[in-house]
């Protein structure tokens, strides 16, 4: 079944992360380029490890490259803490990968813009999403995971 | 701009829940149709306050009255873990709602069925998700959560 | 089927409060005679509610009452912290009371001494252990759980 | 001094866990076919390093070896999760082992099977135990640890 | 003895929020006149409490009321989190106040301004700082605690 | 600017980490000679890492050879849980260095006497302090931390 989703002006900086990081396809073709419309910067990765450290290299390395943040410590700072609550998130109150003897083969996306498109007063945020599997390091036995962060920038 | 999301017969329970806490309007209930003839069970409901108490006993209270868990404790006990899954997840390494002042503004859906429907072998799961927002207790003071939570039942 | 355990004069305070929060009838008279010859200090009571201050408060008034503290800080310091390892050792991962929309119904020990019976170059110990069942607020929606916290004294 | 321990057909399965990871000798002997008869499955075990992952490896191994869980995701989850629980428990309010420079040398116990032996309608459940010391390391700098978990599976 | 502490025009945020919380009388007064030579924003206030949502909302009330912040939501939302990670920090691993029996009785102090006086780059940085006492509610009963967090604005 | 700030003889224990964990120079001399004349042992030292269990070595190694813990392990236990309490406080609710990308340059302190010099009834304490940058492995992407623990020894 198709389902036609509305995703307009008014779209919100937190949705727009999420359904980025859902959606494949053309409906994520179409999503990036409403959001482009809407004025937000966007891009969307993937990274799988047991090692938590490569996970947050390789979102801070996506969004330098890409330029969805400056060279300030300030921009790095809200990167790195709405990536740190995201994946806090998806980790559901017990932080650890293969400490604790599980997995994670994900995708992320970033965005940054306003919390609403028509809130001008209250500056630039930026969102992580992260979404994908987690579960122990034996094929198939794992299951979804959500978190998402964010924070002024 | 509308974008055509394809929501097949493969659809995952985490994705169900997700899409089912973010999608309004037809959408919404085109979702839910799709939902259960995928063969998931499925209710969304809507619950707002600092005491965080209140919002396991209406995700709770939701799922007894839709029958989506029966009478026995080991159902009751999935829910619940799942429910407060998606209750850290959403909180993002530091819980806590009124204790340390913020509040929430949640829609929540909980999906229950196979992790995916092709999955024949692996039984039912229960999935909670939690999406909306959280902030300071004053109006337009907040941004977007979301939690994401499920087990086996 | 009776099963015959040996508590000679080696027993280990951890040991020692954990059958001491668990044997109940004779078991639990002869473990509490044993134990005082050991040089240990005990006692055991009991305790339920959805309010974590509570247990907390009974576990302290019930230490100062038996005298297995004194009256300086730093005992109440040594009892105080191990009550709050096994509160959150009963808790695994996720503390929380009725925040969270569960309750417990415990009994609780406390052991003094020294760690082994024969260390006796490494001081007096105080060791809380808590056990009962921790669940939902209905009846019969509840599992076992356990908590042990240690601190010199 | 010899303690009479009444190990009857009623014992819960959270006292079998901790009574199985806790007794040596003739009463471990006793017990374990006293829990049979009751109609659980179990085992014990030891593990000990400063690698977390390691106490999840040991464990989870053990309980495939000695067919205590299937080769279904649901029933690897239940253990997982029943062993996170026990793993939380031990490590009291603050996760980890080598990061924060200590090490734990365990014994362990997995034990599946209703609750309570009559409650018929409950299903089954599995518990995880794990007792033993943590401290830094260095021989003897060392304190009695525990922690209990458990899930329907 | 005096000591004489050297606070020049290079003093960092960090270093300025938490002398400006344990000095008083004459060294408070000097501190805060150095402070806001180097183009810092500060106040200082006090709060004590077993109810943790009261420390929040002093600190709150008092950045608004002194205008250490504006009426914009991500001025708010960068204390809050300043706040909440002093909070973190004074509670050193395990959240809570009333909950687990205990009480704070805490100096704040909030600064404003560059993380180093000429760090031109990098924007404005607000910190938070708490230090007093925290134990059981009983009258000396309390030992030090500090904590520390900052976030840029 | 130079400060007056007046350490006398009823300096507190928790001030006297702080202080010495924060000040340089000839006030860091005059501190720690005036700590040594209010009975208190004290040392300074300093440790960088991403690497956590580093930075517990180097500061329970640096207080062994300057003696301020015996042999016994109720005082390493003093110690490390104070160490611990440092290191939560300083990581301000999300633990850990490398496996989340981020690493801290520390000065800490250690300092062994009474509470408060006068607390003739209270025995011994043991404080540490840990006070640096903590930020991600870029030069200058970092801010300020600071931790606080304590313990009866």
């Amino acid at each position: 079944m198709t389902i036609m989703v509305n995703v307009d002006k008014s779209i919100s900086i937190g949705k727009m992360a999420i359904f980025l990081v859902m959606y494949t396809g053309e409906a994520e073709s179409l999503l990036m380029k409403q959001g482009r419309e809407c004025g937000y910067k966007l891009l969307k990765g993937r990274v799988g490890s047991m090692d938590s450290a490569k996970i947050f290299a390789a979102v801070e390395t996506a969004a330098k490259k890409e330029n969805l943040i400056d060279l300030r410590y300030r921009e790095e700072h809200a990167l790195y803490h709405s990536l740190l609550e995201a994946y806090s998130g998806m980790c559901r109150g017990q932080e650890g990968l293969g400490a604790i003897m599980r997995t994670a083969g994900l995708v992320f996306s970033i965005v940054r813009g306003r919390r609403l498109p028509d809130h001008r007063d209250d500056g630039e945020w930026i969102s992580v999403a992260l979404y994908g599997n987690m579960g122990a390091p034996i094929k198939g036995y794992e299951h979804e995971v959500l978190g998402l962060g964010m924070n002024p920038i």
